[in-house]
């Protein structure tokens, strides 16, 4: 094997109530990225050979790009496991990006997830996909100065994810509702996460914290019981939508014509500005994002709508060569 | 039929990290209240006739105890829904206490629920245990100050219960964990809720929020798992354990009493003092239980033990008559 081609779906991480503990994948939109074993003699560690779909703005310096950081600290990890097999080798990396980049879906985290399993797979899978998280993790670390899970798991394993602890490292896997559709709609802006993690206050209410926990237990419930309509309804998050919803425009219309349309909840996708709904059927899903499109155009926004149900197995090898 | 005998099992709410959204019932121990068509003619409305086992501290004054308080709102509802079929009944309530005042076992609740279930019974079961929910709530009012549901609802329903939201009224019953055994102490003294309350910060710090929330959703996840090693290390509560502790003698060196003792996961019951530990067989359970024992002993602190399952069904009628 020379080469393996691999999708990693995109994320919604930060949901409604679940703000930095859960996240889970969609079927597409995603990234692709190929590992190829360098055919030049002598050539170790990982390069980064093309990017497309990024406009130019993403680095091809490995130190510096998410996917290649991420897959030369698999790589390193490997080599000082087993010198001999995984020392002599070099990787190269094409990325092909189908994720716009600061839209709250994941991107940096899909490059990553792709680049690592497509690595691992190449070298002839040594690590599970649990295993593979913290070297995801270590790429999210370059994209946005914090090593966040609530992406790269979800992209990696499929489903919800749950982050319950990070020191130790503690990730649950919980089940795909089959029953849920997602809406997700970009507008074509770009928020920073670091600029959207300034806006938020440092402490909360008693009360409100409370109100916050209960609905997050609601959601976990809902996933468990495949009820859409309880994990709607426990999506509602006092503490950080209000804020960062600030930064998106038309964001309340645009829920409030979801909420119409049917979805049974709303919230802003990762730290935005995509924002999601969620439904019980596609017809609905399709409604949802329409009516949420006729709000951002009437802002003379323009934006990209994605329907999808919730994916059920993480990152795709597409072909093996 | 003219009289119902019905026992409603203890309960521990704030479970760890779920303060004030989560609670659980046992197996025992419990209260019973005995519901009895009044035989005098012309007499309406509920009566208490009896209490023991509470050393007389109880009121027997309908309108100021608590199974008399939901038993009145029970008939009224029901005689504004349906006059001529009860508008002209009296009921008799006997109440016998299996669980000490204040010691954070659902001690209020037991004896209101099984007065409402007893009362519903006799008067032919009109509502669900769902629907009997709020008027419990309106004893939990009268014994500590606020409509809580987290004692009552796990009470009636068994298993563990969550709470998403008071306004409206949100309540989702989860499952009750076969594997999961539960040791319970409860040392010889009393603490007020409205005490326990009074400990309480007003607000959080957002660090500390999260990971609580963290660990609520990995306790739901660990209960729908059936995973009492996930349950355990998800009681995990930094915000209102810490502060509580303090008013329980001893809890720090019972709880690291637990832990060693093979315990799961250890937190306060209820408002305290009684304390209690997850652990996943019952001899574990036996020999975590004598381990708080021997701490609170050395401390000179007399207790009582319990060791149990979670209860499958809630409150059961023992006798129709």
């Amino acid at each position: 094997m020379n080469s393996v081609r691999v999708f990693a779906p995109a994320t919604v991480a930060n949901v409604g109530s679940a703000f930095d503990v859960l996240g889970f994948a969609l079927d597409a939109p995603g990234d692709i990225v190929e590992a190829r074993i360098s055919a030049t003699l002598g050539v170790r560690g990982v390069r980064i050979v093309s990017i497309t779909g990024d406009g130019g703005r993403l680095p091809l310096d490995t130190a510096r790009n998410t996917a290649g950081v991420s897959a030369a600290a698999l790589l390193e990890h490997l080599t000082h496991r087993d010198p001999k097999s995984y020392g002599e080798i070099g990787l190269e990396l094409t990325i092909e990006k189908g994720l716009p980049i600061g839209s709250g879906l994941g991107s940096s985290s899909a490059s990553t997830v792709a680049a690592v399993v497509a690595a691992n797979e190449l070298l002839g899978a040594p690590l599970s996909r649990m295993e593979l998280i913290p070297f995801a993790m270590q790429g999210e670390q370059v994209a946005c100065g914090a090593a966040h899970a609530d992406n790269v798991a979800p992209s990696l394993l499929g489903g919800f994810v749950l982050i319950r602890s990070y020191t130790p490292l503690d990730i649950i896997a919980l089940p795909a509702p089959t029953k849920l559709w997602v809406s997700v709609i970009s507008p074509h802006l770009e928020l920073r996460t670091q600029d959207a993690r300034k806006v938020l206050k440092r402490t909360v209410s008693m009360d409100l914290a409370v109100a916050q926990w209960g609905n997050v237990a609601a959601l976990v419930a809902g996933i468990y019981r495949n009820d859409v309509a309880l994990m709607g309804r426990a999506l509602e998050d006092r503490i950080v939508e209000p804020e960062r919803a600030q930064l998106i425009p038309g964001f309340f219309d645009a829920k409030e014509a979801a909420l119409l349309a049917g979805a049974s909840g709303c919230s802003i996708s990762g730290s935005g500005p995509s924002i999601f709904a969620l439904s019980d059927s596609g017809e609905k899903a399709q409604s949802i994002g329409a009516a949420m499109t006729q709000v951002l155009n009437k802002l003379d926004l323009s934006s990209t709508l994605h329907i999808s149900r919730v994916n059920q197995e993480g990152a795709q090898v597409l072909a093996r060569a």
